[in-house]
């Protein structure tokens, strides 16, 4: 069992979009896993303790990736020169046959791991490939990291290359099966997750059996939605029978509800998606930087927040060239400000503490009570040394997490816990 | 005088904006501060030299900063919620004002150039503030750190506080006088520039005493330029018959043509501008993150190439948090692509070659025979060990340019020269 410890510092976490909560040298209780309070002074009855002094360093709760393609790590970076459907011709799919071969994919899946394992996110919603031993892997190394993850064995079986395509409806589910098999009771931090790639690439019949592994092992479930212009008509085309893309994959039972599910992107929802993506209790992944790159566009996040949807980030690796939160959360800020002045000026651009939300507790509260230091929640904190950062002039708690919002990187941090254990 | 030598390693640069030049494991010759030339082999005649081998490191050409505020690095990634009038009210001019003391420009200039020295730009032109010794502070300091610079004090006697308003044109153009006076013959590296903050923040008088300084000194010049909607419409207002923004300044002799001109910003000049600007050969200081933050908008960058005006870009310190141009370049890249989608599709994005010849030959041209290893180029050098950055399969030149682009901090810089002299 985990024993309890406190850890002293200058605090910093959200519970709702508009307040950041502060407290300088502060105390910081965690029991079995989770947070027991946040305190001024330390309360005598957790006197006995152990006590970490973080003093003069920021402790922040843990990142939140709603949305990262492992295997894309790989070519971050590169051939950013193409729009989505393009890029996946050109690029992804060639990239992410490789993982057919376990020795390739041990080295890069080992690169990846190291890079989350030293970054700020905590929590991370991963999609592995269509490969099964690959994908094991991937958990595996997740598992050793000490990360709480969720991983998808990707699933797809038409609209894609022959050397990615899955044989068949009927073969996809099974692998998905098997994989299901080998994952249980195999890891403690490492989730599958039901992984339809999307509706171009995933036949009615693979829908459907999908749909049936859903039910028997109540997953969660991560797709895309309305990423691209070009895209969404090709839905439009796919499934002449939906009102929306959106409505595809409810025709399924694939769209929320009693289904915890991620759809990343929204960045061209109309208003009937946005009504099932709040009726159904879908959390949307907003990937700032994927859409940048992939010229798709700027998701109206302040509607969403207006109508009350759940929403976190993605890095949508690699869509998006880095994995840090803290980074989505910059590029969440200034797209939006972008949005304001060029599109809708009725939609006020993000604050920092909003985007700080989304980044902790929006995209936590997939996995439950995750994402700020309030009594009862998972204990996922970030030591931060922002010394590198400073001013000549002092900066409050919040100049301070803007600082690291923009400017920080793996080197500010000094350590890193996740339900309650030091990971490094 | 300086001797020869010869560098090692995977070389990268630009001359035109769609071409790379690379030669893997090739050999850099520089004399006399200047490049000899690059070769696949080095000839016998240079086999006496000097030769550091920088093999599996790339070597590329200094990168150019054409906009960016010394005194504002101070408060980087602060208050970035407000728009430009507003935001230069709350938070730049208090935060200039501070400059007035010497001990508090000592502390901040130092952080200031240390973090420019240590980073990947090896020219700068740089606004200080109205005071005289914190900008000579700043130009002392900078001249230590081995890069080249300009560097202006600001003029400005009308719409702002007080404790940052020159008493008056004459004040404002004595102090200059004076400020010129104590530059001469006093750096090898550092340059004085003439710098009137903006129209708004200069009378008609001090912009006439500022061309009479002028043409004493042909000095160079900077200031901003059609930044903001709000800016625009004041300046109309404050200069009813000037045609455009542009032609404000050029009513005082201050804009291009003989006086070498750099104008920062440049988002909503219109086709008189424009017009202007070609024909003046003023330098555009395109700086996408600061417009980015400001909620100003995007540059049509891709019209201004298409049309030959000479673009360089900026970090814009601190309405961008980021001095380095690597980071403007990928912003630059990333902007252009929202620009395309959501206002001009007939303008297409910035492709990672032009924004790579835009943040070296494009702003370096400005001092010179800058930004590129061609024969006859002052010789600005960057060593990159990217080996961090490395993929789990081979990556060519180009493709490791992208990563250092979009990924590198200054982690990865190992070496830096300029001028021919290396500074670290």
């Amino acid at each position: 069992m985990k024993s309890g410890f406190v850890l002293k510092g200058d605090i910093c976490y959200s519970r709702n979009p508009n307040v950041l909560h502060t407290r300088q040298d502060g105390y910081l209780v965690c029991e079995k896993g989770r947070v027991t309070g946040v305190f001024e002074q330390l309360p005598e009855r957790y006197g006995d303790l152990p006590l970490s002094d973080f003093g003069g360093k920021l402790i922040l709760p843990g990142l939140v990736d709603l949305h990262c393609h492992g295997p894309q790590f790989a070519f971050r970076g590169l051939g950013l020169d193409l729009e989505l459907l393009d890029w996946l011709e050109a690029h992804t799919f060639p990239n992410e046959a490789k993982y057919r071969q376990e020795a390739y994919a041990r080295t890069a899946y080992a690169m990846l791991v190291e890079e989350l394992r030293r970054g700020p996110n905590t929590r991370v919603c991963l999609f592995g490939t269509i490969h099964l031993p690959a994908t094991l892997l991937l958990m595996d190394l997740l598992e050793q990291s000490g990360l709480v993850t969720m991983v998808g064995k990707v699933n797809m079986d038409r609209n894609c290359p022959d050397i990615l395509r899955e044989e068949s409806a009927a073969a996809s589910a099974a692998d998905t099966r098997r994989w299901l098999k080998d994952c249980a009771g195999r890891y403690r931090n490492t989730r599958p997750i039901l992984t339809p790639r999307f509706i171009p690439a995933c036949s009615g019949e693979l829908m459907r059996e999908l749909g049936q592994i859903q039910r028997e092992y109540h997953l969660p479930l991560q797709s895309h939605l309305s990423e691209n212009p070009k895209e969404v008509a090709w839905v439009k085309e796919l499934c002449p029978q939906s009102s929306c893309y959106g409505d595809a994959y409810r025709a399924f039972g694939l769209f929320g509800a009693e289904v915890p599910t991620i759809m990343a992107h929204c960045v061209w929802s109309e208003e009937e998606e946005l009504s099932l993506l709040k009726e159904r209790g879908v959390w949307v992944a907003h990937c700032p930087q994927s859409n940048t790159n992939l010229s798709s566009g700027i998701a109206p996040v302040r509607r969403y927040l207006d109508r009350g949807l759940r929403v976190g980030l993605g890095s949508d690796v690699a869509g998006g060239c880095h994995t840090s939160i803290f980074r989505a959360m910059a590029d969440a800020i200034q797209v939006s400000k972008l949005r304001w002045r060029l599109v809708e000026d009725g939609e006020a651009p993000l604050s920092l503490e909003e985007a700080f939300y989304l980044g902790t507790v929006g995209g936590g509260s997939f996995f439950g009570k995750v994402g700020s230091f309030e009594p009862g929640w998972e204990m996922d904190a970030l030591i931060i040394d922002d010394a590198p950062l400073a001013a000549p002039f002092p900066l409050t708690i919040p100049q301070r997490l803007a600082r690291v919002v923009y400017l920080s990187d793996d080197r500010h941090i000094v350590a890193k816990y996740v339900g309650g254990s030091r990971i490094f």
